[in-house]
């Protein structure tokens, strides 16, 4: 596809997000590119300050770049407030999504005769789906998927090479998982009998919302009783581990190596970075955010910004950061306070 | 299967946990739930004092609690001093575990002419068998498994969707391993040849003991020489990674995202919580726990409870937090000393 | 195969690793092995000194050794300044690196009409190559990999079972990935509207350079636009996540569990210790180290070791620490200064 730079700064107006050309409005672009990499006949983008001085090397055709931006040479400009979002939408315009291959439904797929496949969905080779299935509308499953007995799977689903859903998971519409990720295993649930695990049947699922999208090679625990819920829209990157029983609310995203344990209700737009952990049995309030590495140890209000082992709020984590590094300089007072304090007795002892 | 309350009681007390009906012993309940999801037909528990207050609204017929607790309004009870382990039971005795597929040997499995499988296996399509690998009686495979040449894979065990198991790696009775974990793969070693790195070949295995579960995603090298030993009852949650030539001992369980690095000796019913770390070629003795996110340096004598990173004994850690924690009020204590003390110089210069 | 001690000392010093026999030059070895489980006719190696009291029970044909180690009795020694080294070249010469299946072309692998296999490649069965891919000369490819459309694969590449490659990727030659590591997945790239998030189309790919070797499940984060790298001769274990955009340099070594976030660029010869973690859009200059659990969360100077949460330099880390675990000292010693102060104060104003 290409789109004239006028073309291209309506469309991002008619997103939401106003852009106006200050430069050759029927210059044409194709693509996007980093302003590092960008060939003529691509779009790129200046969105963080730092990289400004790139600005004159790009080989790009035009630039999104904030209102204020001067660059050192001539080049034609999109100018917008968010030059990120309007990327992201020249993006979605010029490339749009990954397309699937298209398998129809692949004679090579194991489907169990009391599966259900809904209509248009595109079922790759070396795939097995179980008893009891239901599979919704054009959804997309890649080979080495395997999808246990009694799951539901929501219209316009993707899962990638090598999935594994156990038995009564459910996953909501539009949902996306990536390769190698296992929804629904057992989780750690053994009761202890003298210094042996007993195992505890796990009869529960794991519920999976509209609009998730789950990163490669995450574990998300099925529940003892009841079930491991994903809210809608919520976004996790790879290698994540979700304890059974917990509940994540809608809208959250966390970054990857996070693990939280069992039965932990986790709010709404909540963000945690990566390998942050959490401890079972707590609740973590909406929009809160957990630093990197934070390890949560207890219940959080809504809209706290934690930090640090055990997590404790950002500022104050800073603070005892602050006071950490400066022990050295405490210390040496403190010795300091000793000597002028002998010397002023010796003093006082001497006259 | 449907059992009254008299007979679940009857059936917890005959296997070692003394259960009493308070209530109607003939109401009949053929599920366990938890108390907010349960149906009438349903039996629940209560064992975390925290979550009494459901007992008021729960729909469940019954409900495991201690002898002690007083219900806010009349249901039918199953009084018991451990109300955790009578619900196991009774999850085992009402739902029983997973039942799986039943392929037989699917006719889509990849058998090598030289490996064996024993009788009534159960064996997925999609299967990768190589050469001289034997595989026990009533093992099951699910599609998508990979078992290299020489592995030994016992009776009674379950190799979910995915799982890989290297060359030469042997697998006691009655093993458990989830979806997509790796067994034997080669660990990371390597010889420095200046800023080089030269591979060593990795011709050691990996051990898994009977009656060992693994969750989904974990890792487990095989051994440069000598093998990689998991112990016999041992139990792990997912994403785990143990390096090559570590020895883990009997009825340890570690939690999800723990990580132990090469050549460490772990001993028997041994506790890490998530994110725990180890570093290589020490020794930690048994029925040691160490805390979530614990760095664990040096070895630790057997019976201890570390935290911390470096890991050290939980009360020191507690200490030394309690102490950070407090580090604003000592820097305040200092410079008040340290103007008392320039106040009283002055006081003793004037007079 | 069979070497007397005398040709392994000569093929060792043919190596670069001079290497003399002390003891029965004629006596034969056919494998390598621990002291602690060798055997008659093997040869193993003792490099730490911690371990030098097994020579004493050893029943290896042979050992090597440093040139002033004496052992407790009479056994076949090889001294070389070296011993690793030189166990190392006799595990090359006397095993071999791993024998592969030889499948040729399985006829159960799905390739695309397009997708073109170089000679003497070795494809298993149950793979899926998609359209427009390049498999060099020998590769080998093992049951359940994914190949996604558009991708190169290197010559003599080894891919382990359940690897999946996303669109658009490119691996040199040499490569080997080990089972269910995922490579080119998309990031964690979306843009914030209110409190949904868009996804960001990841149009980028993943790069991975000649010689690398990639551990077991980790994931491999394609670009948003251009590429995310891994250089020539690094080596990662598992369970690794690098995020999208991250430029990671040649002959670097990652330890499991390891995290790097996106746009990071990464030194050569990097080593990274186990749960390590880098935050994004930073810098890691050449020959640094990052301790196990480091949080890296600003640029770092080549040559640098850094360790902690916030990483520092590792002796600002290690004095911190000491000041930190002497914290209850300090306390004391603020304490008695108080009292010493008062006790003074009064015995002024008192006179």
């Amino acid at each position: 596809m290409n789109l004239t730079l006028a073309e291209l700064a309506q469309f991002c107006t008619s997103q939401g997000i106003p852009c106006e050309v200050d430069g050759d409005a029927s210059a044409s672009v194709s693509a996007v590119a980093t302003l590092e990499d960008a060939q003529p006949g691509q779009v790129s983008f200046l969105s963080n300050p730092k990289y400004e001085n790139q600005l004159g090397a790009t080989k790009a055709t035009a630039v999104f770049v904030r209102p204020d931006v001067r660059p050192p040479r001539k080049i034609s400009l999109l100018r917008t407030a968010d030059p990120y979002a309007a990327v992201t939408a020249a993006m979605v315009r010029l490339h749009g999504y990954r397309c699937h291959p298209q398998w129809g439904i692949s004679a090579d797929a194991c489907i169990a005769a009391s599966a259900v496949v809904g209509p248009n969905a595109n079922i790759g080779p070396n795939i097995y789906i179980d008893e009891d299935v239901r599979i919704g509308p054009s959804a997309t499953i890649y080979p080495g998927v395997y999808v246990a007995r009694g799951c539901r799977i929501g219209r316009d689903v993707t899962l990638f090479p090598n999935v594994v859903i156990y038995e009564q998971c459910m996953l909501g519409d539009r949902v996306t998982i990536h390769a190698g990720t296992v929804i629904g295993e057992d989780g750690l649930g053994y009761a202890p009998v003298g210094e042996k695990w007993v195992k505890i049947p796990q009869i529960g699922n794991a519920v999976i919302g509209d609009d998730v999208e789950i990163g490669a090679n995450c574990t998300i625990d099925r529940a003892t009783l009841g079930s491991t819920i994903i809210g809608s829209g919520t976004k996790f990157s790879n290698l994540i581990a979700i304890g059974h029983g917990t509940r994540i609310g809608e809208d959250c995203m966390f970054v990857a190596h996070v693990g939280v344990a069992g039965s932990v209700q986790v709010g709404r737009h909540v963000v945690m970075a990566g390998q942050a952990g959490v401890v079972g049995h707590i609740t973590i309030g909406d929009n809160v955010t957990v630093g990197a590495k934070a390890g949560v140890t207890n219940s959080i209000e809504p809209g706290i910004t934690v930090l640090g082992q055990p997590a404790v709020p950002i500022n104050d984590c800073k603070r005892l950061l602050a006071i950490t590094q400066r022990l050295p300089q405490l210390k040496n007072e403190v010795k300091r306070l000793r000597r002028d304090l002998d010397q002023l007795r010796k003093q006082i002892e001497g006259t």
